[in-house]
């Protein structure tokens, strides 16, 4: 809904998610990346404001490029706004673009796709320098069975068994037909890049702790604790407890956002 | 002096130096990476631990080799030390390599060369994911400006213009002659690494603050604010106040050690 003389702004933020409770605003914690971004755009504009991402993304999670939005009366200029928020925000984050946006536009409503990706390291040796970006991995784990095992999860899945189920599912906004826990997998791509194995997520949304519970779940299949060939049978189960462990949360990165 | 039933084991550690005191154990702080090192050796072992480092690294300064040696009693097995330090240590500390040494090895003394890399960030958006390793300079630098100033230091030189004069020079051991503030410079290279600029330092060894020292003058020329062609005189002047600033320790990490 249009309101006079206001504004939609839209932001593009990159946080280390390292300490703080995830993105969204919680009672009884002031450390979340939403609370944190919304008090200091609040000073600087000396509004309430209320901002809208793209992606929740679970505490010790990261972000390269969240997007948000929010509505403003202000007439702020944007460069002068990002110079101002990024001088207050503490180290962990940044706004990295800041613009206008057009009217209708909607952070999490209108992402057309979004791109995670997850980093494992391999070694017997903990990591010192990646430790708060890495799941580390000690033994080894087989790249081509959790390939094999990848390709049963691409496309346009039910993907409720590698979902965590505790909140009911949020009603769909007008106009919007609910999908359930149906979402498509673009791609989910694997690579060695050094010491570490990548798992790249591309699709059109997430459920909650999917791209975590199908890493830990591949991550079986890599250590030979379960069959590549097993995957179809989680999926038609709808089973959380058929699949595999949830992997940690800082080796999970939001990469990028659709439009 | 080799001491009866004891042996040399030689370290070779990395650490993440952010929120430490550097290397050296100090009166009224435990936050060192020699004492913390040297307790959790020490509790292992059940006897009093004393390293002896290649570099005695300053607060913030990082390390990928830092090398140390210490004289024990104990008979424990090397890898089995190495798993129970490694399981002890903070997550930012790692012994990589722990293995006996030839008894006359002193990590010190023995040191034929080391590598230094210094990491500047550009850009005019600070760093989010490597703050804690990289120095951020907002305006653009010229390279080859640098790299015309860099060539005036590599080689050997009097390096006391470029060295940090608070304490008397140590009593060089026996058998080996004082080189005072004469140093061999054998490689200063500055290249672009994405959006970082890399200069890795590679010496006979280094004085207190030495290489930070240079990176903060060649960063004034690279910034315009002094001449390249300026060098040689701030070295013949052998006066720390005609050199440029000391970039911070964060950018720095010991690469290397060579014995």
């Amino acid at each position: 809904m249009k309101r006079r003389n206001s504004r939609v702004l839209k932001l593009v933020i990159a946080y280390d998610g390292t300490g703080y409770h995830g993105w969204q605003r919680q009672a009884g914690t002031s450390r979340t990346i939403q609370q944190v971004l919304e008090e200091t755009l609040g000073r600087i504009l000396q509004e309430k404001v209320t901002l809208v991402a793209a992606s929740r993304t679970d505490a010790g999670v990261h972000a390269l490029a969240q997007t948000a939005h929010f509505r403003t009366r202000s007439a702020f200029p944007c460069p002068r706004l990002r110079w101002a928020v990024n001088s207050l925000l503490p180290p962990e984050i940044l706004v990295r673009r800041l613009e206008e946006a057009a009217d209708g536009f909607h952070a999490r409503f209108g992402a057309k796709g979004k791109r995670y990706r997850y980093r494992i390291r391999t070694g017997s040796l903990r990591p010192v320098f990646e430790r708060a970006w890495v799941w580390h991995v000690r033994k080894p784990i087989d790249l081509a069975a959790m390939r094999r095992a990848a390709r049963s999860l691409a496309g346009k899945r039910d993907f409720r068994a590698f979902c965590h189920q505790e909140a009911p599912a949020r009603a769909a906004p007008a106009g919007r037909r609910a999908r359930g826990t149906v979402r498509t997998l673009r791609r989910l791509s694997i690579r060695r890049a050094g010491r570490e194995v990548h798992l790249v997520f591309e699709g059109d949304g997430f459920l909650h702790n999917m791209v975590r519970t199908i890493v830990g779940t591949l991550v079986e299949v890599g250590r030979g604790k379960r069959a590549a060939a097993g995957i179809p049978a989680i999926l038609a189960s709808r089973d959380r407890r058929k699949a595999g462990v949830t992997a940690p949360p800082q080796g999970l990165c939001l990469e990028k956002v659709r439009y």
